[in-house]
């Protein structure tokens, strides 16, 4: 691994271990012009993987990419920025390395693009280090990346279980109603996430009173049945006088500021609001110890968002739109006025000019936010982490970020952002899957059944058929949106089965995590990482090999009953219903159709493995799973096979191969 | 067929045929309940057809869609209305039967959205007439549609060459260069099309005299060169004193009227404007006249836009409006005040309520616009094709529209509006070939490359592999969008043989589709409409069968070099990378995963079938195209095969199989 400095880059805290440092110029493979553009030279079979969860493909060739966190509501083909920034690539072709471009400003990725055998990535300012590394598979760039960044996060044990949301639970009696709800249907589950309904006028550390009147007893109540309650964390704090958080914070300068040192107030959830500095060590141990507000209430897991950072409005910029609105008032408007004017308004939400506009203090200098832009998020949930660390330092907590930077997974999980209830958003969820964990963000997931939009029945229950591998496992939809808590819909007993399905497999996913964070591998793999010297596997992106043992194939379209898959090699299908109801049968390598009803999942185990479950028929919660007496499905029913269970009890702090694991004969 | 008649519905002109009128509660099938809504219980199996092209799979089961014209910018999933209201659908399951919903108004068709085996179709006031017809097979059920709603209009034969369009050619030179850089690329073409660009000041029936000094000369330069212009007509016609289409529109009353009888002005491309009235006769001749201006100068294909109506603003609302926005300038905005300007001024565009806001004057009475909304596109093309018939008696003349109507495919074809460069929009362009087809829109297609969004080589070269077989075949893309002409590209080699492979297979396409249009028939076919009891083939949305000999199987997917192919019986395969350069194999009904490089396209042929072609490898344009001399691509070589192929010269207006076939025997 070595790395190559360029100009003079502004450190991001992405990168944990030495690099051999070497001459910019000497940087290999690629060619470097203007100080700021890297071009290499990709053959026809070249493919580019990397850059976190995104649109369009696993191989991101052929398409351009830019890396400056956005809250991006709309996550179709053409985008090319969401809300995180993972500057890397790896190259599989001719010849197979990793970049990593560290910079926590703009940079672009033009994959193939504007010509097709041309990489070309232009990084901002010039001021960057390049990170080269190289490795004979893909899973050894992966381990390399890790690495250079660390080794991923993980959550405690009941963060693996089942998690409902919703934009729009207004209270607690909203929350004992999901509770009620899913005992009534007997389907097991161990959190319920608050969203921004439950804060004091969405109030960062509040709960409003009217609405929680005993908050901690609710905790406790909840507890009482293993249900861990998830509130939300925005990034932006109401400018209140009289709220606590916001005096202190103001009182010790604590917040983004304009070029003039001002407080930068711009609008998000709760109207008026700043912006902690992240970026000030003080700031970011100050907004850390925050959390204690929720700790002592007795929350242990926390959903940050907002972070990118969103910004509905900044107040200058609102006042100069009104003022120039006003002028169009007693004009006769022509039509190109009238876009004008309606542009000015619908273009003051995310506008990147407001990086420009507001400051972060590094060693005592304001730097602009867009040179540090992408690690906002990063910085505040990094902040969050260790606040909880100081906090709660005994137990593992749990949090997961919206906006994203590489070197996060060391801190916290993410999830993808505000999908859509759409099909074609299910087969993207399997993708960024794969993605996230090339990055090492292992505790990661998608809202299943989708964020916006309206979710129908065929669609939350195929989602769900997939969402139970995904080790952020939450249903979760937007305010407006119809009901799609899994009791809302008709084929209730279906529902139900896949649910349990998902705490019978609990033992084998939190093992194929914890060794997956332990070995710095990836618990979803494509199969172009697995097989790599199979030329079919490389281009299959809807189907993904889980842990060490099995093979998955969702089914991704509506009004199906089967599809295609590929296997790169002979494998033994659980086409399953539940856990007591499945049938099994052996597939050659090769390609297949293969039959799966609404109600089905299927899952392959590969030769020489197999997929330990356990018995949740009468599970309520991932506290009743029993992690010890697990039932093999097989490859051969005849064959010794060894499985190597890792379990620690699933709270403690130290994460360690030897101690934790245990091998079992099947 | 059988009609039932619910309350008093306005006519439309949807049907040409007389159906035995029967008792509204006698109506099969279906239970009524509220005088509007009728019910269809389901069985498991039961697929849904019909509503013409629309987002989601060609079986509707498992959404919502709605009958209200709208110029919809974003055609994703969760979308319930485009362009077109074809209020018709075909049932498929224990019971097999047609139903189509004759009213002007909103309808919408719940197809097991809020409820898994409810097909609920509730039906604006509850006026309407409900078309009942059954068949033994689904190609029986669009027979019936047909007859009932009357056969398909067909463009003159060069509108089946190859069409080059773009918002933003400016002026002559702009396309000339179009058709020289083709020249030079050696691609033949037969049309450019003209976007809004051309107009002076977007005023509908003029042409801008200083990007366009010598228009008539122009059109005669071109069409010595076998190019026919296609220029664009809007809806909406520019409110300006002293034009003469404007004054003469006012002066007789043809325009569209506020409810207290002056004129109704909106705003679309010329500012302010006001719409002719459609549904009035007199006017709707007077319309079909202006096209006097254009047919004089020698043009003879035509594309009508913007007709839903599509509406940006209109100018009592823009007032009111302004108004309102005045009042927030001095309130301290929280951030709800601050969406509700935002959505003030963002709704302002195709608002529903202006549908209310306007009349049109039917049998000397004002009737609001909403009430006939659906056939305003609709009433706007026929009256343009039958000023264009007055105007050019002997000859066949080009003509496509945006927003349809069932009725409208006995005047014109349609494109299926704006659509985005996307690879999910080239899957969707598959599915909505079909459903065009089934409505009777055999002349039809989507805008090749996509509309909206920047084209990638590789998109627009698998979707042009795909848009040879489109009768309606045209390149087209947004102002502002990365240039998407296939000279513009790295691959010229490899575009030039695919648009000379259209030509090549010119006088199948034509044939087919002719012989479709006698015999209200669909050209392009799901494989559910051809192996009805082939389980499998009814779940196939991503192949569609090709007349009567072939069956298409595009790659839809970025970087990839193969696909899955379902074959509903044993094919040939003939790989084509250009009209001589091609492998044959012959495979087994079944299932295969079959490679296709980026520069193939993969037809199969039907046993006891031919694709005829002819020698394109020298033709500039449809011009020059060989009907005569046709080789044959068999399914097996050594059978004798007969083709009927359908020829008549291309330009005249009479429709006769008999007249116009001949049997080639192979």
């Amino acid at each position: 691994m070595k790395k190559y400095v360029f100009g003079t880059p502004i450190p991001t805290g992405a990168v944990v271990a030495e690099a051999e440092q070497c001459r910019a110029e000497d940087i290999p493979y690629f060619s470097v012009s203007d100080g700021n553009v890297l071009n290499f030279k990709m053959d026809n079979d070249t493919a580019v993987y990397g850059l976190g969860p995104n649109v369009r493909g696993i191989n991101k060739r052929g398409w351009i990419y830019e890396a400056f966190n956005t809250d991006e509501v709309l996550h179709v083909e053409d985008r090319r920025r969401l809300y995180g920034s993972h500057t890397y690539l790896l190259i599989d072709g001719a010849v197979k390395f990793g970049v990593f471009i560290d910079t926590a400003g703009f940079a672009s990725f033009d994959i193939g693009y504007t010509k097709s055998d041309d990489l070309t990535v232009t990084v901002g300012d010039g001021n960057f280090t390049a990170y080269i590394f190289e490795a004979d598979t893909l899973t050894g760039l992966v381990k390399e990346l890790r690495k250079l960044t660390g080794s991923s996060y993980v959550p405690p044990l009941w963060a693996f279980g089942f998690n409902q949301s919703r934009w729009g639970y207004k209270n607690e009696g909203d929350i004992r109603s999901v509770l009620e709800n899913y005992r009534r249907m007997d389907v097991p589950i161990d959190m319920i996430t608050m969203d921004i309904d439950y804060m004091d006028h969405y109030k960062d550390f509040t709960v409003d009173e009217e609405k929680f009147p005993k908050f901690p007893e609710f905790v406790s109540e909840m507890d009482k049945e293993h249900i861990h309650l998830v509130p939300i964390i925005d990034a932006g704090i109401k400018a209140e006088e009289g709220d606590p958080v916001f005096e202190e914070c103001m009182e010790k300068g604590y917040y983004c500021k304009k070029a003039d040192k001002t407080p930068f107030y711009l609008a998000v959830w709760p109207g008026k609001c700043v912006f902690p500095d992240f970026m000030n060590d003080d700031a970011a141990r100050w907004f850390g110890d925050q959390y204690k507000f929720l700790t002592d209430m007795g929350i242990r897991g926390f959903w940050n968002d907002m972070n990118e950072p969103s910004i509905f409005y900044s107040f200058d910029r609102l006042k100069m739109v009104m003022d120039k609105i006003g002028d169009y008032k007693d004009k006769d408007l022509d039509v190109s006025a009238f876009w004008e004017m309606q542009a000015l308004l619908s273009k003051i939400s995310q506008r990147e000019e407001y990086t420009k506009d507001f400051h972060h203090t590094v060693d005592g200098k304001l730097i602009s936010n867009e040179k540090l832009h992408n690690i906002f998020g990063f910085k505040m949930s990094k902040a969050a982490a260790e606040g909880l660390e100081r906090l709660v330092p005994n137990e593992r907590t749990l949090i997961f970020s919206r906006s994203t930077f590489v070197g996060l997974h060391r801190y916290a999980g993410m999830w993808y952002g505000d999908n859509r209830s759409w099909w074609e958003h299910l087969k993207l969820n399997v993708r960024q899957a794969a993605e996230a964990n090339m990055s090492g963000f292992i505790y990661s997931g998608a809202d299943i059944g989708g964020f916006g939009s309206n979710a129908t029945e065929d669609l939350a229950m195929r989602w769900l058929a997939f969402g139970i591998f995904s080790p952020l496992f939450r249903n979760h939809t937007a305010l407006g949106t119809r009901d799609q808590e899994f009791y809302r819909f008709e084929k209730l007993d279906d529902f139900r089965n896949l649910v349990r399905l998902r705490y019978a497999l609990l033992p084998f996913i939190y093992s194929e995590v914890m060794k997956t964070a332990c070995n710095d591998d990836m618990y979803f793999k494509p199969l172009s990482f697995v097989y790599e010297d199979d030329k079919r596997a490389k281009e299959v992106e809807d189907e993904l090999i889980v842990g060490d043992s099995i093979l998955i194939a969702p089914v991704c379209e509506q009004n199906r009953t089967g599809r295609y898959v590929y296997l790169p090699e002979k494998m033994r299908l659980y086409r399953m219903r539940s856990q007591t109801d499945y049938d099994t049968q052996v597939f050659e390598k090769g390609d297949h159709y293969i039959e799966c009803a609404l109600n089905e999942v299927l899952i392959f185990v590969r030769p020489g493995h197999v997929l330990p479950i356990t018995d949740a028929r009468s599970v309520s919660s991932s506290y009743d799973v029993d992690f010890d007496s697990l039932t093999p499905l097989k490859f051969d029913e005849n064959e010794r096979v060894e499985y190597i269970q890792y379990f620690d009890g699933g709270t403690t702090r130290e994460m360690n191969f030897e101690k934790f694991t245990r091998k079992i004969e099947f």
